[in-house]
């Protein structure tokens, strides 16, 4: 039976991981796999695109030519544990767009993802484009309970004199 | 430049490296990836169907059915820090194929698998194929230097009397 949605419980395991793998597919079913950071909003996933070294042309990935040409990604989000008892999985695959710099989407999702990772606020994640994947099939299997290393902390969470 | 031999460097990478994402497409570009277990010989790298519920037919799973549509996978091993200067990941994109149980290559993916996981060697590897696949392109970026946790022991460490 597929779903589109997360559970709860995925979506704890989701916000307490720090790392993804994106799958993308050429038109040719040539695969490739790249590990991401990403953030969720409880509807879509977004992954910058924050190439190191910059002298490549963003367009030029292959992850990128992949979504322009499919429209497809998946992504795995898990936990290895040598005990195999504790292995983890959610799988997530999907429609995968590029949002352009300036349209509000890609505000919202350089503000997630700058919530998530202290590492974004000093970077410039304004002038690229950010991937967006909307999941249509949600699997997952395993233990899904807490990750580690633990998320890190919120802005609010850092500053407790701003809480509300 | 495409290459399809590690460097020594690549290789001390992967030997060290407990986890592995592999990645595969449907003829229609649709991909899919999830997390593996593997051996590599310094020529190819092996992954077994060791499927957990066994209710599952292994040539059911997509990743069985993407390899034998296309003959192609992708393998990423990464290590991921929240001190993104240690970053670091090897991709290698080839061709895939089954290995059927019985034949002499079968044999020799379950006796390296079961070197570097103790947990396979109570666990029948004989009687599913396993995948196996030749790099022809590798790609790494980052830090490629020792991974945490390190490998297991191999049998012969852990039996200090029988060392030569």
């Amino acid at each position: 039976m597929t779903r589109s949605r997360l559970t709860d419980r995925e979506a704890a395991f989701v916000h307490a991981a720090r790392l993804a793998h994106l799958a993308t597919a050429s038109e040719r079913s040539e695969p490739h796999v790249v590990p991401i950071c990403f953030a969720y909003d409880g509807f879509r996933f977004f992954t910058p695109l924050d190439e190191k070294p910059k002298r490549v042309d963003v367009r030029e990935l292959r992850r990128v030519r992949n979504i322009l040409a499919t429209g497809r990604a998946a992504l795995l989000i898990d936990r290895y544990d040598d005990d195999w008892s504790r292995l983890g999985y959610l799988q997530i695959r999907g429609r995968a767009l590029l949002l352009e710099p300036g349209i509000a989407e890609h505000g919202h999702a350089v503000a997630l993802l700058r919530g998530r990772y202290r590492q974004y606020r000093a970077m410039d994640l304004e002038s690229a484009p950010i991937i967006a994947l909307a999941p249509d099939a949600v699997v997952s299997w395993g233990t899904l309970d807490a990750l580690s290393p633990g998320p890190e902390p919120t802005p609010w969470s850092e500053s407790p004199s701003s809480r509300s």
